[in-house]
């Protein structure tokens, strides 16, 4: 039996650690460079409930069909994950499909399991086949030294080996007490979307050892990714490898799926705050949240189109107070509201409301507003104000966010000097 | 009486004229800066037919929102256009209306015009009130500078008084031989959208002697600014007063409508093309021609979202053959094709088709490709085949483009480094 306990003291952050079912194995294959850990394997010796959110690029990468295919036809079960860095096989045609099969079913193998239970992605350059024959020989290796990890090993191994231009490994984890029953919820991910040519695509894994079916998992999945990976952006930019994964083992029991669903978003959440400030060229996050305004919908378009404006996001890195560009691009967003209703908020000092630039005459005032803006992290707050001639209650109104970061020289270097 | 002559006889590149009833003046308001011109005045002591297109941003400026008042009031007729730069009147509520309607009423009561036949707009920093005090002396003494012009004087002062970070001056003219008559259309611009935070916003002037009627003038502008302005992009930030003015004095007579709708065409697309080659921290152009669509908007879409993505337009800088990141932006357009039906050409020469890359074994071949990279222009042309699942002949297939430049450290650091 669980008792639902209050939220924030059910949740609390964990060591990083794997739940209970999950085990891991890397090796190096040098698929692009020598000497470095670019295979992952994420093994779950008694299966496991599994959900994924795959990127909705049309060029989506052979992996993803493959796991995709796999996902459906198991309907939501897998015993293996297979990541590869150095080479996203994407735009890779039937030779680069026959590719990942070929990976697919040497896990399958090696592992004694059914090549529908194998999920498998890959990430790096585009157009470019896998190096089978140097890949292919090393699976078999690794599967072999997967260990007896019943009580979940550490995170940060595998973390780090699906680092590429990542600076630092990307990890979280949280217990949930529920009754008697102590649940584990623990993801890692890797660096953010397509910041570097060769580099590509962001992948979660995020795992739990809470007995779920799998349409609550893929339900709870998608709220978490909706949270967080679905509210951040470096480049706009969505790679053909883009994915999540999540995975329930069920061996520490029953929780109460609200719990659940929390711990899930807090770990994705936290996740994709690194992968924002890990971006390549990073100097400053910033954070643009949008309240009052008629749908929640609304208040996304109005936050994104703000967080992801080059000239805000040029000026967050200059530390320029020049919320003139904040303002204008809310009223391009392609957003129904009245100039008058709104206001703008920049670190808690307001600038803007009523149409009109509140005064600037004290100097003390005119440093503090440059202070906001000069953080390792800028807060923009923009109300939309009530939509009185649709009559709407204030109840009725709608916010949300979007995370972003200053675009620096830095990233246009790392992405301009680039040469295959 | 007019005769059609072919188009392309017909319509030939004239001097940099203004067209008969059209005269200039400039003067220096320091505005935000001593000693240089910063108000533009453009006089039609006869009259003229007027049409204009306005920023669809909810911060529209104050000078915007009169101008197209007074558009409505005067049913398409105006006598003078007002410009300024160094200061948007954007964002700065009642007292910024107030000051745009003083501008007008001087400019109206010097010319001894109607109010509502002259039109206004500003350009500069966003959220800071007009000096009112320098510019009102200013305004009687240059109309009263306007010279007699009737035959059409150069465009180069206006086009260098309406300059900001623009290098060069901007400017374009044709002239179309209608019968006995010879009709001149002629156009000036200043510098890409929001290049730089102080100097915002995209403005056009395009004038004509022919005779036309304010609905059909109205028609050639919006289909002469979708081919050119509505194509191009610098940073994807819409101002809050862009704006695009076409005035016709009928002075030269009747003309074909069809021969002066492709002037008008020619002479947008020319300074289209200078906004997007003058940028801040401009290297090289790029063009994406997308082919075989189901409909234009398709086309339209997918060339815009390639033009404008920051990992293409990053490639392009760096002359990087980096292809997969053009198939990448394709496939998120949010257009539906076939994956396998695209084929990829970077200045002609095949990357990709049926779902694979195009064999790079030659030399010769990938240095062809890098050459194609490394140009001042690249020209990307992707198709998207046609969908025969829908059964449309390729005769029902569309076509579209888009232009935009590299993304250089330049422009990050020009944007970033203001301080207000």
């Amino acid at each position: 039996m669980s008792a639902v306990i209050s939220a924030t003291s059910a949740v609390q952050t964990a060591a990083f650690n794997w739940p209970r079912g999950f085990c891991t194995a890397v090796a190096a294959a040098a698929i692009k460079k020598q000497g470095r850990a670019d295979l992952a394997l994420l093994s779950m010796p008694t299966g496991a409930v599994a959900a994924a959110i795959f990127t909705r690029n049309i060029f989506a990468a052979a992996p993803i069909e493959i796991s995709r295919r796999h996902l459906k036809e198991s309907r939501g079960h897998a015993t293996a994950l297979l990541l590869n860095s150095g080479c996203a096989n994407a735009a890779t045609g039937p030779r680069g499909l026959a590719n990942a099969q070929e990976c697919v079913d040497l896990v399958a193998r090696s592992l004694g399991c059914a090549c529908e239970a194998v999920l498998v992605n890959s990430t790096g350059v585009i157009g470019v086949q896998l190096p089978l024959e140097r890949i292919a020989p090393v699976i078999p290796l690794m599967c072999a030294r997967i260990p007896d990890c019943a009580d979940g090993g550490e995170l940060e191994p595998f973390a780090r080996a699906i680092m590429t231009t990542d600076t630092m490994p990307k990890m979280s984890s949280r217990t949930i007490q529920c009754g008697d029953c102590v649940i584990r919820v623990s993801g890692v991910a890797k660096g953010a979307g397509m910041i570097r040519p060769d580099m590509a695509t962001m992948i979660s894994v995020l795992a739990t050892d809470a007995a779920v079916d799998a349409a609550t998992l893929d339900r709870i999945l998608r709220a978490a990714a909706d949270a967080s990976f679905h509210r951040i952006s470096i480049d706009g930019d969505t790679s053909t490898n883009d994915s999540v994964f999540a995975f329930a083992s069920g061996l520490a029991g029953n929780c109460d799926s609200a719990l659940l669903a929390q711990a899930f978003r807090e770990v994705a959440c936290d996740l994709a705050r690194m992968i924002v400030c890990d971006g390549e060229g990073f100097e400053r996050s910033l954070r643009v949240r949008v309240t009052n305004a008629a749908t929640r919908a609304d208040a996304l378009k109005v936050a994104e189109t703000v967080a992801s404006s080059l000239l805000v996001r040029t000026a967050i890195t200059g530390g320029d107070p020049n919320w003139g560009r904040i303002i204008a691009a809310a009223g391009r967003a392609g957003v129904a509201f009245r100039a008058s209703d709104l206001t703008l908020t920049v670190g808690g000092i307001l600038l803007f409301a009523n149409s009109e630039p509140i005064n600037m005459d004290s100097p003390a005032r005119i440093n503090a507003v440059r202070a906001a803006f000069n953080g390792t992290h800028v807060e923009i707050e923009l109300s939309l104000g009530a939509d009185m001639s649709a009559g709407t209650a204030a109840a009725e109104m709608h916010s949300d966010e979007f995370l972003s970061c200053g675009l620096t020289t830095e990233y246009v270097r790392l992405n301009a000097d680039y040469t295959s």
